[in-house]
């Protein structure tokens, strides 16, 4: 058994290595790569991905994965050692039902469609990418075949980013969130609107950068295992347990785009960095799924960032680097970056009708795996949701369906429900963090955000990949995944900034 | 023939996709990687090499190469396909022959060794490094029994770097040159000295590396398909045929340092830049040995770079963008730029003296491999030589034998011959380029570099590592390697210089 386990951990070790190469290409790829060199980045990620799946799908691999499982089931959740066994078998079992064919023609088809996506978008022309969505359907759906057993066909995608999550259980728990959601925003938005005019001006970039760098390190990113550096979209990412970066971009006219951006990186930032040493270099390094690392981005952005003893310590440092608010109320500034407007785009949403967004991609990836939908129909399909839940009119494709990455870049379908499940679970870790430690808020207003971030390093971090979801938030939170706590968290903060 | 010759040459891809990754993951240490990621990117690194070493050194691999071999010896040197079998086969009987014990007992030792003599050097400490360098003398040793026919101990390594060429032909050449070089560096050196004042001064180093860049475009560096970065070590590193970057330092009190350092850099890009696209993205995509890729650095750093035609088009731009030498003549900078003044390091050499370092390097190695010279003893025999040799006293290790990053961070032995080769060959090279194009002087005082930088090209470059380094010298220039014509350009050069 110690032999047969030994021998599986240095080859999964290969693999993560060659996965975190992998990740080293793609960071240079999107901060620093010349325009030329994209072409053989692309090539060399594809040979790099066809050994790591090579070196985890091949026989013997198997063997000594069979063999050391009966050992493995039978361990406790936290043996680390078991638990590596285990997920190896998951992603395991995972990849040997997809044969290199279509991993080939997905991601030769996605890597086209991203090129044609960039340049189609800002020209609205849906004429272009419309036979590329219906290939993506298409492959989603061969995709889907590999994995005859699932209940629903966007199962097959939902189980790698948010295992043990299912379209069943993400419709269950949608309609319950829209039930108490609905309301709440329409209370909002029928009451006095909040001024947002005090965040509009001229910001220096560097000036922004420099600010972001303190409030990074300050909540607890530690630049000697990290850096952070611009690139289009905002992204962190694991080369190492000594290498977690981050990335930003700085617009002159926008202080609040790139402040909240780093704040969210570094909550994902620091799910990575808080992973337990031992697990470092394998599989088990990392976070164990989109949706629980996005609430902690969500955690440190919302339910820290926004608030208000975040920036009873941090407004006059603010109001020293950028003179602009010397004159201008903490209050009024707290109230412009929390008020709730509902708009065209996901990324732009405010923290409350965020999950309307998702909720309508949701239900439009469904319905087009299910046939339901032509993608023909998507832009009638997708304006017309906006018009009954946002109640918004949608002028262009650019700003309607053509407008997340997600579906012009990757597999269509299995992406969006981590965003919810995301923000769902940040109140209930932010919950679980302020009834073991009732003075959090306090010691926000003076600078101290190590109480919370040990209390995450211990409760969410440190597990890493080595327990389930469903096991990490029992374990942290005393209780299932539940939508009280943010419903809870939504009604008192809007409840007050509204005078609901 | 066919079929065997498309599947060797997808292999072949694949492993130059694994050290393009790594070459890659490298650029990332030298210039990005947090203080904290070194171990771990080390560990990448080792498993990147080691799958590569594995898919070269497979069975499988080999069985092919055989039965394409006949066929391949058969084509003449310039048919693509056949050079790469061949070069497949040249790399693979090399690799074959080192166990990967050895191999990895080798990463082991450099990369401890390395860290150990960044503390080790500032403090003259030999104790420390002393039982490292005789580990490193053993190593090679054991390395050099894996090639038994050789003749002398350190062509086992130098066949890594400078194929063809042996311990016998490298001491024939450095004797005649050092037979000739001896006396003009005691001619000029008791000539009456040039003034190097002109380049004392402050200079803003975002300025330099304006400057630079300005500098680096205007010879032919395509910054589409590279970037300049900095790193503590100036270097030139292949990421892909569309992605060949370039570094750089900048010290405040020293412009020629980063000046310098980016022409050469550049010299060694626009060899990578200029192979042919059909050879790119496989094995023969990068330069041939370490002695031609060096002669294009030094042709442009010093047979362009340090001339008057260079000066007579770049002069007016230094003095715009560094009123520093707004009241100096172009004549009394040129003569700074090229003044010989004989020093105790290597890399801060003039043009003229740098061999007299080079071939001090080669003999010891020779010696410490041949085992008439003990590590203890390594710090008196460099002092000696470098009193006889160069007319200096050693004041302390780290100026002297402790010096150079080559003996702490790899195989001692087979690196240094490609400087004093590549010098020589600058000189052959330029001199062909300037009898094809006799008005090379004159298109450079316009700031035209396009017709030298096609002609190397043309007759060097395009061939990236299809033909041997001997053959392609003796197409390029039609005669073997001879330093006649490096000898009467460093005689010319410095005869006007010093009024000799």
């Amino acid at each position: 058994m110690n032999q047969d386990f030994e021998t599986l951990k240095t080859k999964l070790a290969a693999i993560t290595d060659l996965n975190l190469a992998a990740s080293a290409l793609g960071w240079d790829q999107a901060t620093m790569l010349p325009d030329l060199g994209a072409d053989q980045r692309g090539r060399q990620l594809a040979t790099i991905g066809r050994i790591a799946h090579g070196m985890l799908t091949a026989k013997d691999t198997g063997d000594l994965i069979s063999r050391l499982s009966s050992w493995a089931n039978k361990q406790p959740a936290e043996d680390f050692d078991a638990a590596l066994v285990r997920e190896a078998r998951r992603l395991r079992d995972l990849e040997v039902e997809v044969p290199s064919e279509l991993n080939s023609a997905m991601s030769e088809h996605y890597s086209k469609m991203y090129s044609a996506w960039t340049t189609a978008r800002p020209r609205n022309d849906f004429a272009t990418l419309k036979p590329l969505l219906e290939k993506s359907v298409e492959l989603s759906l061969r995709f889907a075949d590999c994995f005859p057993n699932l209940e629903h066909p966007m199962d097959s995608l939902i189980q790698y980013s948010d295992q043990g999550v299912t379209v069943r259980s993400t419709r269950q728990l949608f309609n319950e969130l829209r039930q108490q959601l609905v309301p709440l925003v329409k209370s909002v938005t029928s009451a006095k609107q909040l001024d947002g005019d005090c965040l509009s001006g001229e910001f220096d970039e560097l000036a922004q950068l420099d600010f972001c760098k303190l409030v990074a390190k300050q909540i607890g990113y530690d630049f000697q295992r990290g850096r952070m550096d611009l690139s289009p979209h905002p992204f962190m990412t694991r080369l190492s347990g000594g290498d977690i970066r981050i990335t930003t971009r700085a617009r002159r006219d926008d202080l609040t785009d790139c402040l909240f951006s780093v704040i969210h990186e570094v909550g994902h930032a620091l799910y990575e960095l808080g992973i337990d040493p031992k697990l470092d270099g394998n599989l088990l390094a990392g976070g164990v799924s989109s949706g629980v690392h996005e609430s902690q981005s969500r955690l440190w952005e919302n339910c820290v960032g926004r608030g208000k003893a975040f920036w009873d310590y941090f407004y006059p440092v603010l109001q020293n680097q950028f003179p602009h608010f010397k004159n201008i109320n903490q209050s009024t500034f707290l109230a412009a970056i929390n008020r709730v407007e509902p708009g065209l785009i996901r990324v732009d949403a405010d923290e409350l009708t965020y999950n309307l967004h998702v909720m309508i991609r949701f239900d439009l990836e469904c319905q087009l795996l299910e046939g339901k939908l032509a993608i023909r129909d998507l832009p009638d399909a997708w304006n017309a949701l906006y018009k009954s839940d946002l109640n918004l009119d949608v002028p262009s494709l650019k700003d309607g369906c053509l407008q997340d990455v997600h579906w012009f870049s990757g597999r269509l379908g299995g992406a969006f429900q981590g965003y919810t499940i995301g923000n769902i679970l940040s109140a209930q870790f932010f919950d679980a963090a302020k009834a073991a430690h009732p003075n959090l808020d306090a010691e926000f207003s003076k600078g101290h955000f190590a109480t919370l971030k040990s209390w995450l390093n211990q409760h969410v971090h440190r597990w890493g990949a080595s327990l389930t979801p469903d096991e990490l938030v029992k374990r942290a939170t005393g209780k299932p995944m539940t939508i009280e706590p943010y419903m809870s968290y939504l009604t008192a903060k809007y409840s007050r900034l509204y005078s609901l």
